[in-house]
């Protein structure tokens, strides 16, 4: 049988050790394209880039790997990965592994997982792999057993169409970790702040800092799984109809 | 009963049309606070700015009506100017009018959609308006009759916890809108393009330029109310978990 191709991505850079981890546990797998971007990219979200041009540097070949780097954002390489650099849509997407979560209502901020989303929009089975420690000397090594087994169930059998996963891990040794969770997405939010400066001028400026605020307190969420040491996955999909107030809003108008 | 407090906010910048129609409109429901971006920020979905410093402007500031401009995105409006503006959260929050549509998937990929999600995740009742014309020079005095009617609706009854809409409306003379229907966001997808060139160095650069593809084909679906001459309204929540999909995946640990 063929191997399948796989598209390899996320948003912290193609020097992330996150997405080295991530290659050297996919690649026995399948023939891998990494398209990623060229600097961090963390806080993205789901944005696309129109206003400005973009670059694809080939970055390194061989006969079963190939690595391109891009100045726009993931969902710009998912892009350009299917138009530029494959002609054809991959048969998997894997993007990370993250430099810290994505667990609860992150999904929404996170370029690791617009990526995933892309893939999912088109069709293709993809998972976003994340591990809880944003530091750039995070430990990936106790996470590589559990990507390569989800990323193995993902190729032997598929995923539902239009649903893709957002697969989040702990920062523990490995024998603490005590399995894998398939759960549903916490509620939270995020408590705003912002660290306020003046620059030399005397104008002021602002960096964001705020803080995420669990609300959720299922044992069926991503983020109780995650604080006690399950790898978590939510199944994800794209359809945000709020369809319990579809027939409450008629009778407005 | 004093007024409620109202923030404004847009992706296509202070300076668009579109946002200038929606502030005349809502002015008269209460005391107005508009903070949007210094330049156009479509296709920013979600993203939030953590990698560089954010800068806040006053650009006009009378008894009833404040004005401030900011170099992040919408969702760095929305948050600054919950911690930073205002001081307290804002009763109502409404984006646009967006040149252009935001129906089906494009809710994703829009920054008029994150602003009001990240008014949803702070719990307060918050509204998209978006015009199917992506012109500077679109007309939108149709749109206001609308536009006011559905503020009314929502200063007045409040949303469902977690909800906010997703309005996009018909660009076609007043007479010709056959009225409001209340949908599910409809099924699509983008088939990527790039427009490849040369800079005069002979390094390719691209442009992107992909079509949107619509697939959903119920008429109570955003895209048929939009593509019939109604203004459609989507229910819209942020959790994104394929419930349906959660029973089957656990068999696979």
């Amino acid at each position: 049988m063929e191997k399948p191709l796989i598209l390899i991505t996320n948003d912290d850079s193609l020097k992330a050790p996150g997405i080295r981890a991530l290659i050297e546990t996919i690649r026995p797998l399948g023939r891998i394209v990494t398209v990623a971007p060229d600097r961090p990219q963390s806080g993205t979200a789901h944005a696309v880039t129109i206003s400005h041009m973009l670059r694809l540097d080939l970055v390194s070949k061989s006969t079963d790997y190939e690595e391109y780097c891009c100045n726009g954002t993931p969902a710009d390489c998912v892009k350009l990965a299917f138009k530029i650099v494959l002609n054809r849509r991959p048969d998997f997407i894997f993007s990370g592994i993250n430099h810290g979560t994505n667990t609860s209502i992150n999904i929404i901020y996170s370029g690791t997982m617009a990526a995933v989303l892309e893939g999912a929009l088109a069709g293709i089975p993809s998972v976003g792999f994340s591990l809880n420690n944003y530091s750039l000397n995070a430990d990936f090594n106790p996470s590589k057993k559990f990507v390569r087994n989800i990323a193995e169930k993902v190729i032997a059998n598929g995923l539902p169409q239009g649903v893709c996963l957002n697969v989040n891990i702990p920062d523990v040794p490995g024998n603490l970790i005590k399995g894998i969770k398939v759960c549903r997405q916490s509620e939270g939010t995020w408590k705003e702040d912002f660290d306020e400066r003046e620059d030399p001028n005397g104008r002021k400026y602002y960096w964001m800092k705020g803080v995420f605020v669990n609300i959720g307190d299922g044992q069926d969420t991503d983020q109780w799984a995650l604080d006690n040491n399950y790898v978590s996955v939510v199944p994800v999909q794209f359809d945000l109809t709020a369809t319990q107030a579809i027939d409450p809003l008629k009778s407005w108008f």
